[in-house]
């Protein structure tokens, strides 16, 4: 027996686990960890270059601690597609919006103290819980699931988490939470506790709906994180981001590693604000695919469940995995993410799409592999 | 009265805090942050651009997880500088070793465990440690800063931590901690506990001695530390590494953010990876510069810390904050600390160093700013 990890002295809830993940696959069409399908666009690659270079002259001292020019920018960007004003106070940016929750965890929740979320929604706000000693509570949702407001208002009235997650658009269900639902959640958290309720929009910009920003006002114990993964096509770069009342920019640099944002970090993700325009045509051009996506599945036969984001949720299977196992050997990989009967798919570029459905059209064909009949319609 | 962090539900030990940093003064000589001062030579920041334009044109697609490439380099430049051969299995990188200490306490410290670190010495470690909801002991040192061996193993044995700090060169005192100390140390912590030992080695390439690498073989709690932050003069480039049994690297693998390292940082540190031998170049500059450092300010009457790492610490002073900012007053910005009668200078460049030591020797001749005279001389 060779020595592995449960040798060492390793935390209790540790053991046996294994780490988080999609599997990385080499595969012709790659539609599983919701990337944006479109390169950067090479005026932007150079002018990523041309301020790396910049900064790499720099590169021995330590970055902007508190990234002053970056917080500005995306304030200026959330203030002018939300229409809600925000600037560098409101703002604060970090490795990631995992690195987000992981500091608003550590001030606002930790060791004694819980979080809850709920699921199916993203696994990363239970495993960061987890990781900073949150209890986690997992919350109900309808089976369709839109979050169950009575079933979820007497989970927080019961639980009295110290952070409620909120996803919005919802991964890896695809829908948007209506904005009386977050705003009931906020009035229930505050009721029972108060705690803090965080709306994650990694998702909006593909949301058919609007950002719920403009709930910030009067709500200080509200944050909203963001990311440039998606709508930014930057997954590479790991630039997350909230606003929030000053006071909590204020509350996460009590935790932050100092210099936690390096300064070639800083200087890429400027330059990919500089673009915001172009890089928004692109989100255009994926919401229509997603759309395409929703209609041509159900078309052919599949349940899928609404989506303001850039994938989409569709069914159902009696056993999914085998499912995703059969697209892969067509040469597509989608996410198994774990919800019973149902598959995720990333909005790619057409003809990505194209394979994808192709793919789902003949398996759809083939007897036994029919879809369970829907039981319900999803809303 | 505006609202404010405690008008938040901030966890209760953060009241009260204050952000940690140092002060960032905009000041002809900076050499407070042990920042290397030599900007990177042309060609690597020529390259730089080159591997992050490379890379930006993926950057829609997330980095790669592992950092395989990045590790296996790093582990090649472990083993050509230590002689003792590690592999990418032995090598783990996070976003400055600050990430790299905090996914080690959230994988061997947390809530119900504790660490322990022999004070003074990196502050970090401890804030860390309070980040993660370790437990933190504050260790003894002799007067003169070396380790009190009897007392921290008496200290181990007392409190059986389960993560032992070890900072060699230590920061901010200097000294480097003798061989026969660390490995007494890991002995009691496996005595007492057992319990992981990190050998935090930020500043070891400054040193007059050898890293302590070989000491991993057959001791899989054994941790080293490292960072591209001193010696590879890449402060703004915030990667942090370290080289354990591949146990070890998978464990932390349980804690760590999913593609926490962006493409662009690993971009980059590959570069600046390619460029080691120039950069090693500066650190024997830098090297001599710190060995000038010390001989003139004891020359002027200054008592200081045997120093193997890019900074000295000197004193006495009845008010070190005091003389800090006299110091500050004459243009050059040094460290307070926090250590009662000692202040600490990184090394600069010739002529930062004369600048500071033209300020130290002018208030020296002062009346009334002599320093203490040493009670005892410091090893």
């Amino acid at each position: 027996m060779s020595f592995g990890i449960d040798d060492l002295p390793v935390r209790d809830e540790l053991r046996g686990k294994s780490p988080y993940g999609a599997p990385q696959l080499d595969v012709p069409v790659r539609l599983n960890t919701n990337e944006n399908p479109y390169p950067l666009p090479e005026p932007l690659v150079e002018r990523i270059a041309e301020r790396v270079r910049e900064a790499a002259r720099n590169l021995n001292r330590y970055p902007d601690r508190d990234a002053v020019e970056l917080r500005t920018r995306l304030a200026e960007y959330l203030t002018r597609t939300s229409g809600y004003a925000v600037d560098v106070t409101n703002v604060w940016a970090a490795n990631g919006s995992n690195e987000v929750i992981q500091q608003l965890l550590q001030t606002f929740g930790g060791p004694g103290r819980t979080a809850i979320g709920f699921e199916p929604s993203y696994s990363m706000h239970g495993l960061i819980a987890r990781g900073t000693g949150t209890g986690w509570i997992s919350g109900p949702r309808h089976d369709d699931f839109t979050i169950d407001l009575a079933a979820a208002e007497r989970a927080v009235a019961e639980h009295r988490p110290d952070v409620v997650f909120v996803t919005t658009p919802n991964n890896p269900t695809g829908n948007a939470v209506p904005r009386e639902t977050v705003l009931a959640l906020y009035e229930a958290a505050q009721a029972a506790k108060p705690s803090m309720v965080v709306v994650d929009e990694a998702y909006i910009e593909f949301s058919h709906g609007d950002s719920l920003l403009p709930l910030l006002e009067g709500r200080p114990n509200l944050v909203v994180s963001r990311t440039m993964s998606k709508a930014f096509g930057a997954a590479g770069l790991r630039l997350g981001y909230l606003a929030a009342h000053p006071a909590v920019v204020d509350a996460v640099q009590l935790v932050r590693l100092p210099y936690h944002l390096s300064a070639v970090t800083q200087a890429t993700a400027l330059a990919a604000l500089e673009h915001t325009d172009t890089l928004l045509g692109y989100v255009e051009q994926l919401k229509a695919e997603r759309d395409r996506l929703v209609a041509e599945l159900r078309a052919i036969g599949y349940e899928v469940t609404e989506s303001d984001a850039n994938f989409v949720q569709f069914g159902r299977f009696d056993d999914a995995h085998k499912m995703w196992r059969k697209i892969l050997d067509r040469g597509v990989l989608v996410r198994d993410n774990g919800v019973p009967g149902w598959l995720r798919v990333t909005a790619g570029t057409p003809a990505e799409n194209d394979a994808f459905l192709d793919a789902v059209r003949e398996l759809q064909s083939n007897v036994g592999d029919t879809p369970t009949p829907p039981e319900e319609q999803s809303a």
